[in-house]
């Protein structure tokens, strides 16, 4: 039986376990990359490791979500992050330098291998047949430390892209036709292959738009063959020798499969909160705009804000909204301020700042109160823009311009016939000819010791687990909570990111004010939630600040793939409840694990009996790997790994 | 007997007294400034005072310090301040268009006119023959409404301008050298005009960045006459027709002669904390310095940047530093970017960000802790970059271009002859051809109501005079407290510019946290200080803070022109005492006004008595017109304003 392309590349770096899926599978990592609201923890844990450097093939560290620098806090962590970088070995992208998977596309993604990034778009270098997979700042350290990555053998699924994009149709729509279809927790358990011939029309650019949203559908991973569009790519990087030839076999079987006509897609939008909420632009039509943002590691490249440069030339952006474009690499900004095309934007009232994720996660640029946002990126959860009760529509860079223009939101193809605009294309540039500056590479690195300010904490470490664990339910949460919810990323909050103590006082603040003191008073606690809990990014402060407040169990319908995984390697008992328990479990009830939790995990019992107000029963079900019962039975991967190393074990049979 | 250029555009435009030095005048206000930070509260006073239509020739309203939008309160005073413009007949210039003055200087300054703007560096436009003052928002507001600004009649300095700039030094080294001779109160009430030969040979933007940062001289206004050069820059400019001949008289009498010789120049540097704290870049050479910032009113015009594009272009900034260009307006952005320097300088390593104020305010780039910060602005009060303990530095472009190369502060002679690089010389473009895209002229208004978001509050209005204050001392304060000091500008608190209630909190807060909070339980209050209280910043808000919590007096040695005015206007009122008053009194101790305050205020009394602690007496000078006695005995301008308008009056009687 033939395999398919996520197979094969899984078959040359597996280093236990086998390929069936749903099981744990145990792969080697060749690459990772780490951004810096992630980062600083992850050195932190690699540096509590005691490992002296980095094993993987390739590290890079990026700065790419508070280039702003609000606070000294972000300047220290990026000079930190720096000296980090050059003291185990990694490659450092300083601020301004871009966004980690748009700079780390153009300049180390290579297919075939396999990289793990401590941010939840680490997919998008699968646009050039690389296996990239987000996952907390833990398993990056472990997997920089020689240890194999762990992760359920994902279903692979065939999305077979027919024909090609209409004018004024975008990569962006093929995404966003996906999560229509799918929804954001469609891809669970899964990575999507793209094939097809629709898939060989598309450029890599493109390619990578699709696999870097693929996040938003819960994928593990998303993957498109190589062929001589990504060669071209490589060549016109100048990183032509890296290409490999990488297929899936003809008779691969896939779990299953799903077809979409490019040729039918029409521009779409994914209205407020969540990115499945999508409609054809038209539906939605008419509705006033008061922002504009391109950019991001979506639609931040090169050939993303291109053609909305070529919309806005010698015209004006409407009176009455701001227009600010980001674009996702120094390497984008610089090749579009060298061809002019950052002039013409300034021209028609584009505010051109610096490459950066910030927007995205409110840091800057946040929306007016009572407005609509139309952005080029791809999450548009409540709040995540920097203000409640936000409406943030997430769009292609064709739509985006459109609506600048026209001041509300309208298809593209009927502006243009309105105001006579062709449509502008995807051009790729003969020769990517971005700068290297900003790039201090591992060999060049001007630090050999870690330089903390002030605010740089330690990393907290939790007791091993014990034989009782109850509590009161502090806090019962909705379907898909975000990890936003539970640690925002806003400016004021994003700054403790080094300091779990500061940090965990935000900790759900934006679902309940008053959790964290609550917690804090009562020492412990427990979670409930309903589907696809801490969704989103791949924030691994999403579990160490609920540990750090005492929180020793959630129990929710279901968890979101690297939040889980997060809950595990900080030594939090997820469990999964029915509809039922769940519907009659109430804020404030007492709940007890009747089962002695420290045995039971150990020895693989799945079922767990949960007591609540000493009155009623129910099962939770602790769905856990081998692996993963020893890391909540030591209280975390971080003490595991160091009992392991202490004991003689290295780092590397975690 | 002839007159001076200050008193000839004077003598034009004097409503009230005679241009006798230290006595106040009543002068017409032709055009008007805001920026975003004072210009909400400049709006809702114009609203308050139930006023139709700016009445001046021009207002212009800015937004440029808080364009990264960090909270939706920034976005929405943006809105707002766009509502407020097209309502009451202002143009409006969009976030991302640049920092008030250079946006000014481009579009709106005029030989022979007088402009009053709320923000310190309003003289900017001195360098063009407009005669420009600072003054708190209250005093913008009444002169929009037809009233006349009211000032003390400066004395006018000569300076005296010898020879030509060498090679490597530049007009930031020329107001260095007047700090370094005159400090940061040598410029109290006084114009300084720059004449003779060593003047004619600067151009329009040389000229600016020393009438810009004469603001730090503590001076009402620095003024060049008007020339070629003036006419040629208004040309270039497409305004050619504004331009006016305005030189002295020949036989000007002039209260001070200061020479200067440019010759004699070489590159200074003002090192932390204080504009005049001026050396010789050679003696501080070696220093290393982690970040290094270009840009801000003083020079960020692109006659600023173009030098330190030059010097690092086919060049690498340090690896361990950060350099940002924030180009001082959209016109320099737009023109760097369409010839190709925006290119450059990112090939080199530059982070080129928004034209935008933000960094010299301490929003966004706040420096690493432990570091120092080049800085090509004009302050580097302590803590204004955003961060305690800063280490910043003040310079020519040229300068902080030949640091961020070095890695560390050199004199760029001494760089150049070390690599082997020319200097860069200033050239003025054939033509400014920026875009006016983000301009809405006031004919071109979208808006006609405001537009308030949740934040944007009320104008607090205080009681009449009473004739009884006393009150414990809950500060005692050294010399040259700042408004930085009073009211900070970094971010998280900005965002409350509009809400006075929730600004108070913040009162003093960097000289003593719990300020607020004693001055709230305590009712009311005296404050105490040394010399130059209320430097800096021409921010209101440091008078509408104190005044919101209680505050009725302010001893001091002696206070800034800006802030005593603003002390009237929300009639708190200013006592200058001596230095063994002020040596002698002690915080915490109850002091009591012994005289009928209302009573002794309107009859134009100067001495007052001070009872501290029941047991000794001094005297304390109110220094104040009939006009200033006036609004204090109103409790303020703005009651006063109101209370005239209600009695028929016309405000324009103010």
């Amino acid at each position: 039986m033939g395999q398919t392309l996520t197979e094969k590349i899984l078959s040359d770096h597996l280093v236990e376990g086998d390929l069936t899926p749903g099981e744990e599978i145990g792969i080697e990592i060749d690459q990772v990359l780490m951004q810096d609201t992630t980062g600083t923890m992850v050195w932190l844990q690699f540096e509590a490791l005691d490992l002296d450097e980095a094993q993987t093939e390739l590290a890079a560290q990026y700065c790419d979500h508070q280039t702003y620098q609000f606070d000294f806090k972000n300047t220290d962590d990026h000079r930190f992050l720096r000296s980090a970088a050059g003291t185990y070995g990694a490659h450092f992208s300083r601020p301004g330098n871009g966004i980690c998977h748009n700079v780390h596309k153009e300049n180390f993604a290579a297919p075939g291998k396999t990289l793990l990034g401590s941010d939840s778009h680490t997919p998008t270098p699968g646009g050039l047949g690389q296996l990239a997979i987000g996952a907390g700042g833990l398993d990056i350290a472990v997997a920089m430390g020689g240890g194999a990555y762990y992760v359920e053998m994902p279903e692979v699924v065939n999305v077979r892209l027919e024909g090609e994009l209409p004018e004024w149709s975008s990569a962006k729509d093929v995404i966003l036709e996906m999560l229509r279809r799918e929804t954001v927790k469609g891809g669970v358990g899964k990575v999507f292959e793209y094939t097809g011939p629709g898939a060989e029309s598309l450029t890599v650019p493109e390619r990578t738009t699709i696999t870097n949203m693929g996040t938003e559908l819960g994928a593990t991973s998303s993957l498109f063959e190589t062929d001589e569009k990504t060669k071209d790519y490589l060549e016109r990087q100048g990183r032509g020798d890296e290409y490999v030839e990488l297929t899936a076999d003809d008779d691969a079987e896939y779990a299953d499969e799903i077809v979409i006509d490019l040729g039918d897609l029409e521009p779409l939008i994914a209205c407020p909160s969540m990115p499945d909420n999508v409609v054809p632009v038209r539906e939605v039509a008419g509705e006033k705009v008061e922002q504009v943002l391109v950019g991001s590691c979506t639609n931040g490249g090169y050939e993303d804000v291109l053609p909305a440069a070529k919309m806005v030339k010698d015209q004006e952006v409407a009176k009455h909204l701001e227009m600010i474009v980001a674009p996702g690499s120094k390497q984008a900004g610089e090749m579009l301020a060298r061809e002019g095309w950052t002039a013409e934007m300034m021209a028609a009232g584009v505010n051109v700042s610096e490459a950066t994720c910030g927007p995205c996660i409110g840091i800057g640029h946040v929306p007016a109160s009572d407005s609509v946002s139309l952005r080029t990126f791809n999450r548009n959860f409540e709040g995540r823009s920097g203000i409640e009760d936000d409406n943030v529509y997430l769009c292609s860079p064709q739509v985006a311009a459109a609506a600048a223009l026209k001041g509300e939101i309208v298809d593209p193809r009927d502006f243009a016939d309105e105001v006579g605009l062709d449509a502008p294309g995807v051009e790729l540039p003969d020769k990517y000819d971005g700068s290297k500056t900003d790039l201090i590479y591992a060999d060049d690195a001007i630090d050999d010791e870690l330089i903390k300010g002030p605010n740089i904490g330690e990393v907290p470490l939790q007791e091993p687990l014990g034989s009782h664990i109850s509590g009161e339910t502090l806090l019962k949460m909705e379907d898909n909570i975000t990890t936003d919810h539970i640690i925002p990323a806003t400016s004021d909050i994003l700054k403790f990111r080094s300091n779990i103590e500061r940090l965990s006082d935000f900790t759900l603040s934006r679902v309940d004010e008053t959790f964290a003191q609550r917690a804090k008073e009562a020492g412990t606690g427990v979670l409930v939630a309903g589907e696809n809990y801490g969704q989103g990014s791949s924030r691994e402060h999403a579990a160490m600040c609920p540990m750090y407040l005492g929180i020793e169990t959630v129990l929710a319908q279901s968890f979101a793939r690297i939040h889980k995984a997060n809950l595990f390697n900080f030594g939090i008992v997820p469990l999964a409840i029915d509809e039922e328990t769940y519907e009659k479990i109430e804020q404030g009830d007492d709940v007890e694990i009747v089962d002695d939790v420290a045995d039971a995990v150990k020895s693989g019992q799945e079922e767990f009996t949960i007591r609540v107000n000493d009155d009623w029963e129910a099962t939770a079900d602790l769905h856990a790997s081998e692996r993963e019962r020893r890391i909540l039975t030591a209280g975390g991967k971080l003490p595991l790994t160091k009992q392991q190393a202490e004991g003689g074990a290295a780092p590397a049979d975690d």
